[in-house]
């Protein structure tokens, strides 16, 4: 089986065994202030089990396609969610669970104002900005305790953009 | 006194009696991701009486210097952070409280990646983006009951940037 594997346009559909897109696809839930504001109300399910879900920033380096894909990792005790503070496209990678560990990844790109959440025990690559500054918000599980499973692959998979 | 109010710099300082300035000054909290992610850890206390905090997004309108602040609102159950989804400043407008309600309003310009989290009941006015697209992520609470207090000003004032 090829390592390579192609980037898709995100969408809620193909992302739902992962988590949830949250942005501003189809009506806004209310029109606020004065009619000036659409509120996508109440988008992520949060969960933060022993703990709760709290705000950081991640300051992440900008990648290029393609990429390089050694490694997942997974929070088994919350979601996390990671809304970008710049109106640039990033990658997403993720991972069916297996018996065996991670399956064959699937890896996303987002389109500008498009966040994700993804959910507890998800297998995912780390934060993969593509353009600077590589600077996101990031709604995750506060509390102590092991939080953090890695996965190393014995071969890297190569992602590549829609284009190749 | 003049109604006229000449937005400032956003600091920490200045901001701290309304609430929190989250942003990437100073060092991270930890450098995650093999060495390629900075992460300023836990940065705002999301407060929600009798609900949770929870995510949504704001679609909003952008304005233009000097703007015409005629309102101020307060959520008294809970705190409301808003986080830009653009690289790109924002201006903010909050009001002490005063016996007689809201006080001589103050005007804040962010920084490009700069986000705020609002404390519980402080009066502010709407959220007021001066780039498009003026989408935002907003961590505030959700929940029954009513969260929202507005103040009229009688004159409205008029806010202009830090150079006239």
């Amino acid at each position: 089986m090829t390592r390579t594997i192609t980037a898709q346009p995100l969408t809620a559909k193909a992302f739902a065994p992962f988590g949830e897109v949250i942005d501003t696809a189809g009506e806004p839930d209310r029109i606020i202030n004065q009619g000036l504001c659409g509120r996508y109300h109440d988008r992520a399910t949060l969960t933060a089990e022993d703990g709760h879900p709290g705000l950081s920033l991640f300051d992440a380096k900008p990648r290029a396609l393609p990429y390089l894909l050694d490694m997942v990792e997974r929070h088994p005790l919350g979601s996390q969610a990671f809304i970008p503070m710049n109106f640039a496209s990033f990658l997403i990678t993720v991972a069916p669970d297996t018996d065996a560990g991670p399956g064959r990844p699937l890896a996303f790109l987002t389109a500008p104002g498009q966040a994700i959440n993804l959910f507890a025990n998800t297998w995912h690559g780390v934060l993969t900005p593509l353009a600077a500054p590589g600077l996101f918000a990031v709604i995750d599980r506060i509390g102590k305790g092991a939080n953090l499973e890695e996965h190393w692959f014995d071969t890297p998979y190569r992602v590549i953009a829609p284009d190749g």
